[in-house]
């Protein structure tokens, strides 16, 4: 009799085998017991039948409690009628550990009593398969990047200057050195692609911002990949292809998460379908005027929540919105070579309300024109000389993006808050557990 | 024509091509100029011969600097003298970006100097090999643990409560609390196995530790896989396939990469021979007091890098040493079921001077136990109230690991220092740039 994991049942249909689960739900008759159970890989319904096993077994059942831990040894039967398509009719319990009063019932409760509890939550279905689809775009991010050549070139966390001025920054004694947790990796990989041509980060980011929004996180992954060589337009190909992908791999290995979230497979195979629109910042400009709803939007301003949503709405898709003002995106973006007032830049905003997913910029390559910025955002030009360096040595067209892994997570599951796409949110108010 | 990369010339054989460069380095006479060449992905030697190109065109090679980057269009050649094996008979040079006194010659410069320039210095040959190994290393570990049934699960950074003392912690204010970065994802890990099965976690952990050695960092990455319903023997066979899977895709993958850094590979396929060899703690004691080497060694001290050098080397293999005193492990270790002064654990020791690469357990389930654990070793126990909730509801057998990501670069590369072994080094000394 083989030991197997739940999500292996299909192998084993009439089979005995014997599996390590948790208790999640049950109910009892005098004659018949159901235990819903898990084991981390999937949910399924456990039947034990009093005259079909021994007395011992069947008070065992009866008695169990919510996340009790357990064995059960029994033979697989197709199900057709749950989420997971099959069930074991068991005839043996070996009980592990005991559960007492498990503090999360079937009632409701509370969100701030459950991320409290955030430990015991993350067993939950829902949570189950937000933080399963997660790893798959994990996965697939390696997988994708690996397969077009690129390198993963990790950017370091902790760095000695603050990049973007220090308001939003979480800032430690690094000895007798000042430091701060990085917001992004980006510049570090600008020294990466100078040295490995295509490379990536993918890694914890810090934000330490005071927005309470169910759109930001305070510790949160970030994916920043830069290549050399490479100008915005074939970065937007790559771009896009890489969102695709994602998609493409989630409607692939992950069916049974996405039916245990009601998340609709059309509405995402939408989302797989290449080129995805692109539109000026100019255009988004307009479309947003004309659409009446929207009577303070004017040229300049960056886009809010509810633009995004409008923008991404009005396309059903996820669309680019290029070349921002100048004005309202960092130094180091490439300056439009005929306008003087935007640069060459695009964020992608996802459907569905989910707003910016990714956004990135061809690169400046001028020591002049980047010296000039600095200076004009009022940073410390020494911080940024070993950066200045890449553009003394060899500079070249050079492109690059970040995508943030759970805004994408959100989207791809149709969750509402992004506090669900990471184990253990930090938020606002929250650094436990 | 089409612009590839260097390292798809094998592809291109006799055909005329464009590639994206800068210079390494060059010599010329009269008549003939080598240039050496690398985009990232190889290093090569273009070939620029006079009476075959334009007086411009030649004109352009012989002034060519280091680190310039520029085009060149040609026909690639085989070339069985070089590593590389092939090389570029260059017809047209299109210059890209300048570069004027490239601090980094060919000459011998301090490591200071060069930690200085590091984003300069991964441009050379070795640095490339190494982080090119690193990128494989990565890859590989996620597509071991995908195969294996692993759930990618982050473990937190930012965390509130200190787990294993303050001393060794970089502090930072998280609003208007206290919050430290995080020196190892375990305990959350822990929360994971209960909820997943298989899960791990991959990022960067932290160690404001006052040590200069060769084999520390203060920022390191860390897999940590924990694994539900698992005893200590089976995490041993996992850790030592992750192992040998390692060093087989660094075999399959970077032949290249291991010659520039003349890495033999017959050392490397040693380590791919399962089993490794498993020595008790007190076995090892043992060996260290017959080999006459160790005259202050005794049961009770942890083992130094002399004695971890001397144990691998006794076996000429990765060696597992297993059950150590329980009063130089941490709090979480299982108790031996016979014997009140070991826990059960191992730490796989690397070949070759590399020391402890892996420290591993099973984790005590008992709440009573790890409640006298957690006063004995002065902490808090409100701070392990939801790592205590993991034994309250549902505790099953349970066994980690933990593998220092630079320790096996730097052991698998065969590199003296562990500086080398990540992009961007934060060191006692260092945290720029
Ligand atoms: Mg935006
Ligand atoms: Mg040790």
């Amino acid at each position: 009799m083989e030991t197997i994991s739940i999500v292996d049942s299909k192998k084993y249909v009439d089979k005995k085998v014997k599996i390590g689960v948790w208790l999640t739900n049950k109910r009892s008759s005098g004659k018949i017991a159901f235990l819903q159970l898990r084991d981390g890989t999937a949910y399924f319904q456990g039947v034990v039948v009093k005259s079909d096993v021994s007395e011992e077994t069947f008070a065992l059942a009866k008695e169990v409690k919510q996340e009790e831990s357990m064995y059960v040894i029994g033979t697989i039967h197709e199900d057709a009628r749950s989420h997971f398509g099959y069930e074991i009719e068991i005839e043996d319990i070996e009980p592990v550990g005991a559960s007492k009063d498990y503090p999360i019932s079937p009632k409701d409760h509370g969100t701030d009593f459950l991320m409290d509890h955030r430990h015991l939550w993350l067993r939950s279905k829902r949570q189950f398969a937000i933080i399963k689809i997660r790893s798959e775009l994990i996965r697939a991010t390696y997988a994708f990047f690996h397969k077009e050549g690129f390198v993963k070139f990790d950017a370091p966390i902790l760095t000695g200057s603050a990049p973007e001025g220090t308001t939003e920054l979480f800032h430690t004694e690094y000895f007798d050195k000042d430091a701060y947790l990085s917001q992004s990796g980006q510049l570090y990989e600008e020294a990466g692609a100078m040295a490995y041509g295509k490379v990536f980060s993918f890694g914890p980011t810090f934000r330490a911002e005071k927005s309470k929004t169910r759109r930001h996180l305070i510790e949160f992954w970030m994916i920043e990949p830069e290549m050399a060589f490479t100008h915005q337009e074939e970065s937007l190909e790559i771009q896009e292809k890489y969102i695709a992908y994602l998609v493409q791999s989630v409607l692939d290995n992950c069916q049974y998460e996405l039916k245990l979230l009601g998340r609709d497979p059309k509405v995402l195979q939408r989302y797989t379908k290449l080129p995805y629109p692109r539109i000026s910042y100019d255009e988004a400009i307009e479309l947003l005027q004309k659409s009446g709803d929207f009577p303070d939007v004017k040229w300049g301003k960056d886009f809010g929540s509810p633009e995004e949503t409008y923008l991404a709405e009005h396309f059903n898709k996820p669309v680019f919105v290029l070349n921002y003002p100048k004005a309202i995106k960092p130094f180091y973006m490439k300056p439009h070579p005929t306008r003087k007032d935007v640069v060459i830049c695009a964020d992608l905003l996802a459907p569905e309300g989910y707003g910016e997913i990714i956004g990135g910029s061809e690169r400046a390559t001028d020591v002049a024109y980047l010296e000039k910025q600095i200076e004009k955002a009022g940073l410390d030009k020494a911080d940024y000389q070993w950066y200045l360096d890449l553009r003394r040595y060899g500079s070249v067209p050079h492109s690059g993006f970040g995508l943030g892994l759970e805004r994408a997570v959100t989207w791809i599951t149709g969750e509402e808050h992004i506090r669900e796409a990471i184990p253990f949110p930090r938020l606002l108010n929250r650094i436990y557990p």
